[in-house]
């Protein structure tokens, strides 16, 4: 069939609005009609070229939500017409990783997913010159129509906002997650989030979700002030308006540091300024954010011999077809909110204009409906 | 009253055997006799004037058991003629830190304790000349009498050997509660340590009581493997037998790398490799060594996004008062070996020789008797 995308044709460029061909579902596959996707951090390191692992070309974009319209061989727990969350961390509920309860890093795609590819080692896309083109993180939401495994599914509920809950497919399920699977925060915890930005916002409401006491937020743009707070932030610190170091200064702030601190921000000097700023004895720092190839953490070990503990997160430590759903009925109950964060809606035409909104910093997210 | 002590006078300098000062106890103190002392790499580490927050003139010495000869005014755990084991990390079980569980770092004396003196602020040892002389980590075993606070020993039983359960007020409970406390390592784990020392050896004993599967060890050393196997150990590696990088060799060692790694090391380019050669997705990295002054631990944030955790350890873990005395119960049952390890037994006057030995790599630990 013919399908709508936005194509990365190369490292840097913009991406094309073209048609493209997309082959049926084979044995295990399912074919989706994406209703909206967001557009990520995470895409732009990749069209951008700063990726090394990046391929083209490919169609990107991993944050989406959609309708099945194709099941192939084999396929058992979707059928044409359900709703569903692609994810790019799949849950096969039969491998190593997902029969260890410590971890959501299935590995049953993982090798053919970061090649582009489906896992029969061939991809579904083509140009209309029979160039093939690369899946992207098993997902590949900016096309109208994209095929995935049956494990990379998320079914959800019917009546949820596609061009909402589509965040959920990445930055809320990241931030929220953060809290609830990875830090496991407690009533009554003292929290500081670095960055507020789209994953920090939502770090913030799972914070508050998790009914944490102090929600300390550290930006260095003031503007962020106003939102984080109506997603639960108590304190804003910005740092510069700090004098001298600034994990003294929020570990002084909060009473001896953070029980549990968040990076959002990517910046290995600010993954090492939330280690240190977490409490002694106990306090445990989580990364979060992608930091630049080749970039490197550090710090004393007497960080962690006297009682921090440094972890990183990735999807939020969800298993996204058991927890995916979980957190689109937090979103319809209203204990989370979405809405005000997405800032911008357009069409697949205009998905350029939501990449120059993120670069000057305007959006929070923008979402490209079908 | 007078008693013998090694006292360190400078910085770098053989201790010096000699009779000193020492006041009797005063409200909420002990005097204990001490009857055996380990000689620990952090003795050395202080008097080799490595520890930038050393002091001096002192009496080190950290690692003893003994007997209660006096209690000063309020004390109530204790009475003449208990056995006891001196802590360096009190357990007051009434502070911020003693309340939460997830720590052991009892602040009640931490401030004084660095200054070298007690509680008060004063010192109870001096020069016969008059000259004070500083406590050291709050114990200063290298003494046959000293003076702690009452929260600052654990009350063992009366039938253990002084002169091997000595070891359980550091070496002992730091490599095994790491494994117990720290790490909380199940039935049927994989594990791999760094430095076949005392500590790792300890560690290696520890893994085999949680009942891990798979105990590998790391050391330079060929002439370690003997003796860790007799603790546990099932495996070996040689860092100089490995062509290319350690980590990557020791993941595919394991089928995916430790579910726990302990560095017992102190250098910081072990601690990475211990970090990089735990599992993905799960794998723990304890941190134990202490490294020189200044020295700093890196790797990229990615080994932590995907899954692996870092942390450190201190005492094990262990709340002193509280787990000491069943380290002592596990000894005196089999549970746990010690005799073994202690590898030399001295007097007082041949301390020094003590320190030549650990230099020489000829001693798992030497044991000073009174």
């Amino acid at each position: 069939m013919r399908t709508r995308a936005a194509v990365a044709l190369e490292a840097g460029k913009p991406l094309e609005i073209m048609d493209v061909e997309l082959e049926g579902p084979k044995e295990g596959e399912v074919l989706v009609e994406i209703k909206a996707t967001g557009i990520c951090h995470t895409d732009e390191f990749t069209r951008s070229g700063g990726d090394p692992e990046g391929l083209f070309p490919s169609i990107l974009g991993h944050e989406g939500a959609g309708v099945v319209v194709e099941v192939g061989p084999g396929v058992r727990s979707l059928k044409p017409g359900d709703h569903v969350i692609p994810l790019y961390t799949a849950e096969c509920r039969e491998c190593e990783y997902c029969l260890n309860p410590k971890t959501n890093l299935c590995q049953a795609v993982r090798s053919t997913q970061g090649q582009g590819v489906m896992p029969d080692g061939t991809s579904r896309f083509s140009m209309p010159d029979g160039t093939k083109l690369h899946h992207y993180m098993g997902c590949s939401t900016f096309a109208n129509h994209t095929v995935l495994p049956e494990i990379s599914l998320a079914k959800i509920r019917e009546d949820a906002p596609f061009d909402k809950v589509c965040y959920i497919g990445c930055g809320v399920t990241t931030g929220v997650g953060a809290v609830i699977n990875t830090a496991k925060v407690e009533i009554g915890a003292t929290a500081i989030v670095f960055g507020l930005g789209g994953i920090g916002l939502n770090v913030i409401q799972g914070l508050r979700l998790a009914g944490a006491d102090r929600i300390v937020g550290v930006d260095l743009n003031p503007e962020k002030k106003v939102l984080a707070e109506k997603f639960g932030m108590t304190d804003f610190v910005n740092p510069n308006d700090v004098d001298g170091p600034l994990a003294p200064y929020l570990v002084d702030y909060t009473g001896g540091g953070g029980d549990y601190t968040f990076d959002a921000t990517g910046n290995v000097n600010v993954m090492r300024q939330a280690l240190e700023s977490a409490h002694k004895g106990w306090g445990e720092s989580i990364i979060i954010g992608v930091a630049p190839a080749g970039a490197e953490i550090s710090t004393r070990p007497f960080q962690l011999v006297t009682g921090r503990v440094w972890k990183g997160t990735a999807f939020g430590g969800a298993r996204g077809r058991t927890d995916v759903p979980k957190i689109v009925d937090w979103y319809m109950e209203g204990k989370i909110e979405i809405d005000p964060m997405i800032t911008h809606t357009m069409g697949l035409d205009d998905i350029n204009h939501g990449f120059d909104l993120m670069h000057e910093g305007k959006s929070i997210r923008s979402v490209v409906t079908y």
